[in-house]
This record gives C-alpha cells, structure tokens and sequence, in this order.
C-alpha cells in the first residue's frame, strides 16, 4: 500500500540505502521543496539528495502523523514529519508536512511544505 | 467522515459562516499557523479567524489534495491547498499543508504549514 511504500522511501533515506530510495522514483519524478526550488526527474534528485546525506551522520524524520488513500496504482500520502539530521554533535531540525503521489507503484511527486526561514534557522547555524 | 467534515469546515469558512465553522472545533481546539504563531481554544480561533475573514471580500481555499484516515470518532485529515483572498481587485494567495485532528466529531488539532516569507509576500504586499 502506498503508506508502507512512503515509509519504506523514508526508511532507506534514514539509512543512508540511497540507490534503494531512488529505485522508488519514477523517471519524471517533481521534488519540490516549496520555499527553496523543484527539481525534476530521479537523475536530480539524486543530485540534490547524495550531497545532503552525504553532508550528516545521522538522519532521523519523524512521522508524527501519516494519512494514505488509494493504492499502488493510484495512490496519495501526506505526512507530518520532524526532520532532524546530526553532524557529530550537533542536531538540526525542520516541522513540515509533505505530500507523495504514488503511480504504478512508483512516487511521481514529493512535495514538502515547511517554513524557509525555521530550515536555514536550524540547518544553516 | 473525517474528510467530508473538513470539507465543510472550509466551505463554512469560504461562505463567511464562521460561528458553523467554530462550532466544528473542540472547546481547547489547538490552531497552529506553525511559521507564525499557534492559540488554543475555540474563543482564540475566533479572535484570530474573525479579523482574517472580514478582511477580504472573497475567500477561496483550493484543495489540490486531500487524504482521510479514521472516522468521526478518531480521524486524521491532511490536505495540500492554495488559500486565496480577495480584496477589491487584489488577490493574494498562500500554498500550504494542513493537517486536522479529529475527536468525537470535532476538529482538534489544526496546524497548517507554508513559508512565512511566501505568505507575506503575498498577502502583505
């Protein structure tokens, strides 16, 4: 089902399984980081996500709520999340709420709305 | 369901009928504009949404995306919209994620999350 399917997606992130993440991407997959910029496609994804958890020791994005309907086919997730990540000691975080569309068994759009000014608040000290 | 009763809420909202809104809310309801401030209680919502609604002459909440778990009794909703207003010939709009909590029939948890600069941007403007 799509909710275990955006889990999973998180899951591999968490891990650092990057490739495994990708895998669940369609080829003309939108990411949009809605205050920031959307990039389109796996190949950028990949471009704007192998640096970011290459830059981190530890990567922890807490569902405080998650919401799917649908299916594999045709599916639709919206999540809550606390996305914290750790450089040796020192913890980031961002509040947020993102939105996964699920098409044939592959996320054809991940959108994440949260404040710009709280990201680089955290991300950028 | 959980769903069709956020869908009332904001239609409530859109149409000006706000005391049919408020009375959608549980008394301590939590309202959370997460990059600008949150009030709890129904009497809070009703200081911060009254003002909000008088202002424009026209109010138009698209949802893009909703998604719905639970029921009446126990329920999550979330959904992506473009929250617009009008005044006179200005329009100003917002995208954003919300997410409601639903309790025993009433909403109590609303938190919505946008970029605070976004929203300025456009309805300060």
């Amino acid at each position: 089902m799509p909710g275990q399917l955006v889990h999973d997606f998180i899951t591999h992130i968490e891990r650092g399984d990057m490739e495994a993440a990708y895998a669940m991407l369609s080829d003309d997959v939108e990411y949009d980081n809605v205050p920031v910029r959307k990039v389109f496609g796996r190949d950028a994804v990949r471009a704007s996500l192998d640096p970011f958890r290459a830059r981190y020791d530890e990567v922890v994005w807490e569902v405080l709520h998650q919401v799917a309907n649908g299916d594999l086919t045709n599916g639709v997730v919206m999540n809550e999340r606390i996305d914290r990540v750790r450089k040796g000691d020192d913890w980031a975080e961002i509040a947020l709420a993102g939105l996964f569309v699920v098409r044939d068994g592959k996320i054809t759009l991940w959108r994440d709305y949260f404040d710009r000014a709280q990201f680089e608040a955290s991300y950028r000290k």
